[in-house]
């Protein structure tokens, strides 16, 4: 359906694993890893690679679509024919989102949270339509954009165990008008970041909102789940750059959002920014573009520790310096990234680490962007501070091995899990003088949660976003992975690493969303008299409760 | 009950004109007026300078308590007798806020809107156990911060014309904690500008929230308002610096916000915000503070024209290069304002702008704080994309003059009204594209409404607050009351302008919030589904409608 490509099914990319199993194994790896990584890997974790293949994507198992054919027919009457799916293939490429426990049901060839057919509408007025007819026939609705969730987004779980259609955005994907003046560009909720960057680019402008997931995930993703992107900290998360949005419920359109700023009541918009499809369906943004920066800048600092890191981003944080970039790693991160990186110029930079005291230290990227005598100006005072924090700058280049490398992640993870590791993230965020306790705290619990027969696992972390009052923590863990009991082993430590990170005072998660895997937790966050508010909201949007019930708001 | 000063009760300051009614006439006129600007107003106006003095406070209106003695000594039980008054003053100074039609009918004697009694909880345990009580009791509940509503925020209506309370916020009005390194202070609602920036001080911190009404306004008003002030471009809407607060609500307490940034849900801290006192009452604030700027700089620009100033500031908006305080005078208010200042520096300026053709310019005054060396960048790039605007630089003078006069518009009101005028404000926003639109329809509007027997009225507007994608707009109207329906007269007058300003596309209101004044007009501001959902929250915190029950959300 849509002309953008898909995600691969058991995988990342346009063809992911699935497209060649055979790839799995001990030349992928050594293609994939440099030899000190692969060694150190598997050291630390007590690893063994392993050809772990994912299954055919044939062999994956799908229930017959419960929808019935009577419903079939009546959604077919609202959309047409040829928006109305039920095939096995369309209905494999919306199961699940991107997660590791999703890609593990995936590889093992479970696919039982798949809807049960795809629709898709191409209007606002379509939208409505369908919201109508799913409230009459007892059909579950969960919205699907890029696919790219990793918190359980689209698991589709309905307690009455009613039939469930994914609302593929893929025709409601074109930028729709375009404000220069007032910096304003409506696009349809379906668009994801390249084609719109590419449709700004004839008139000088830029989105700029670039998560790791920028070349699948959707707009319409971007603003049901309160995205943060890489150069968030610069150009703002995903919600501060939302003037409006029109939510499609099955009580009615909403029209949310006054640009440029208002006063008349609570922010609605708000409501609908992080509320995950359960409210309903949105159809149309309107975004804050600007001009494209004609100066960048991006450049590597290294640290003592990570205490001396975290004290000089947060003296650029009071000093309204922070970057539009800036990404903190811990020393676990950043001899890991260094092994990886192989090459002379990561043995030079190790080299002058360890001549300067810094064996154990940290590294720093900060990126910016604007005008070229802004960037300057605000890298000058900033680097000041940093020098002040015993800050040692490394040059450019790590800024900009960053930069180039900054959306693989999620395709190495795969050749990782071909090999036999547990590998994931998460994150959270928390105020400067909460966020070392929080990195304690879940640094101790997945260690504990995930050390077993000696085997131990790698936690690496990085500050990825930084605010006045506090910034935001992303954790990468690897392990060697249990091939008895995998989906047990990761489901533990989630569970341990979030009771942790939330008694320690850190948010339930930063850019993420709440999904089905942290809906557990979000009472503790929210209080038992918020998720009552969400509740009355949701009741008077949408009284059957057809919208994405298995996410966000508890039973 | 408060320690900080008390606002008057028919006028602005600590002493206003019911202070010293003798005053009024002439002789205060001449005082606060030049010459050339009384002349001018005379013959813009039409106007002839006429003593209208208030009626003496001791001749004021006020009906006897409604509160049962019954009631009175539940909350005298729950509260205890020193915080629970019924007395002619207590009563007085919590009736209505200070709009013009508040002032008008202050000064005419009708303190109807008064509440029946004053309560002054000291916690959140407190206000739970008042709101509690009032619950049973059947009596309607308006928080009182500073009093300084223009939008008749606490008009006390209720349907059902139950008793009413104000809750005065005073005893619940210090600086709680703060915590240095995540930027942030804690502190109650009763709390105004003035004391904060003096407990922030010896700690090198600032707030910086800076509106009009500064001197008196309180941290819960400004909350419950979305206020912005003088300085929001720069350090951000008021909404903007709450990290967090805490709502006593009669269905129990919300703890809302998770700083710095989170994406478990929809936001419900942006539900409270604006809420206007309809939810429950604001206990507790976590707000943002920053280093004390070291280094400031104000200074004037003038523009050959509205559409030229406007393009201007628009292309520093685009460029992220606007000032902390931006703001551009028509050539109305350009005109008034030197004539005002009168001097020789006025008169230098005035001579300049002839001799450049900017006789009929507009004035542009920005404010830059921070670091100097990024005030000095800021500065400098924004002065070469203005003179590319055609704006000519008139120097620090007319930005200091500015800055000292900051906080004086309320209290010349007092004096206008004193000799016969009428004079009030108003705001909205709207996108770069529709402003002008905007500005020419609520002039007219408001010309139209407010001409008659060949007097007509000055309308002067400025651009008070720039955003990327527009900025907001502030109009002063001056005209010569009707002194047998002065009420009416401006009720013509604001129903036409506000009618005008949302056809055109402006919001209902930038940063005065709704209201009992506004409420008419807020379901075409968010739609009929936009006030269902904020019944709905309202219903589910709220249950028997005691909180706030005349301002924003419609019957």
């Amino acid at each position: 359906m849509p002309e953008q490509p898909e995600l691969s099914i058991q995988g990342w990319g346009a063809t992911g694993p699935d497209a060649d199993a055979e790839r799995a194994g001990a030349a992928a790896i050594a293609a994939a890893l440099p030899k000190a990584a692969r060694r150190y890997l598997a050291r630390e974790l007590g690893w063994s690679p392993r050809p772990t293949p994912p299954v055919a994507v044939t062999d994956i198992r799908l229930a017959p679509s419960r929808l019935s054919e009577a419903a079939r027919l009546r959604l077919v009457a609202v959309l047409g024919a040829d928006n109305v799916h039920t095939d096995r293939e369309s209905r494999l490429r919306r199961a699940g989102g991107k997660s590791y426990l999703d890609l593990l049901r995936r590889r093992e060839g479970d696919a039982s949270d798949a809807p049960d057919a795809v629709v898709s509408p191409g209007t606002t007025e379509e939208t409505s339509a369908l919201l109508a007819a799913c409230g009459e026939l007892g059909v579950v609705v969960v919205p699907f954009g890029g696919g790219t969730s990793v918190v359980g987004g689209l698991a589709g779980i309905d307690p009455d165990d009613r039939p469930s259609v994914a609302v593929d955005m893929g025709r409601m994907a074109s930028v729709r008008a375009l404000d220069v003046p007032s910096s304003l560009v409506t696009a349809g909720p379906g668009l994801r970041g390249p084609a719109l960057e590419e449709a700004l680019a004839g008139s000088g402008l830029t989105f700029g909102h670039l998560p790791q997931s920028w070349e699948f995930a959707t707009l319409g993703g971007y603003a049901a789940t309160r995205s943060a992107g890489q150069a968030s900290t610069g150009v703002g998360r995903f919600e501060e750059l939302v003037a409006g949005l029109t939510l499609a419920t099955p009580s009615g359109v909403l029209e949310l959002g006054h640009p440029p700023a208002s006063a008349a009541g609570p922010d609605l918009l708000s409501l609908a920014l992080g509320s995950e499809g359960t409210l309903g369906v949105i159809t149309e943004l309107r975004l804050r573009v600007r001009p494209r920066p004609p100066s960048s800048s991006y450049e590597g600092w290294s640290f003592r520790s990570w205490a001396a890191g975290l004290a000089a981003i947060q003296q650029l944080a009071r000093h309204d310096l922070l970057p539009d970039v800036v990404r903190l790693s811990d020393p676990d991160e950043t001899r890991a990234t260094l092994l990886m990186a192989a090459g002379t110029g990561a043995r030079a930079l190790r080299a002058t680490q360890r001549a300067r005291g810094h064996g154990q230290g940290c590294l720093l990227v900060v990126g910016w962007q604007g005008i070229a005598t802004m960037v300057r100006a605000r890298s000058r005072s900033a680097a000041s501070l940093l020098r002040d924090g015993g800050g040692i700058r490394m040059g450019r280049r790590v800024g900009e091995s960053w930069k180039k490398h900054r959306f693989q992640a999620p395709y190495l993870r795969d050749t990782l899990m071909d090999a036999g590791l547990l590998v994931e993230t998460l994150e959270t965020a928390a105020t400067w003088s909460a966020l070392p306790t929080v990195y304690d705290a879940v640094r101790r619990a997945l260690r504990e949660s995930l050390t077993r027969d000696g085997r131990r696992p790698l936690v690496m972390s990085h500050l990825s976003h930084g605010y006045p009052t506090g910034a935001s923590l992303y954790v990468t863990v690897l392990a060697d992975r249990d091939d008895a009991l995998p989906i047990q082993q990761w489901l533990a430590a989630k569970r341990a690493a979030t009771d942790a990170l939330l008694t320690a005072g850190g948010t339930l998660t930063h850019h993420h969303a709440v999904g089905a895997d942290h809906r557990p937790w979000l009472e503790r966050e929210i209080g038992p008299l918020g998720v009552e508010i969400l509740r009355a909201v949701k009741e008077r949007l949408d009284p059957q409760g057809i919208c994405n019930p298995g996410v966000l708001i508890p039973d």
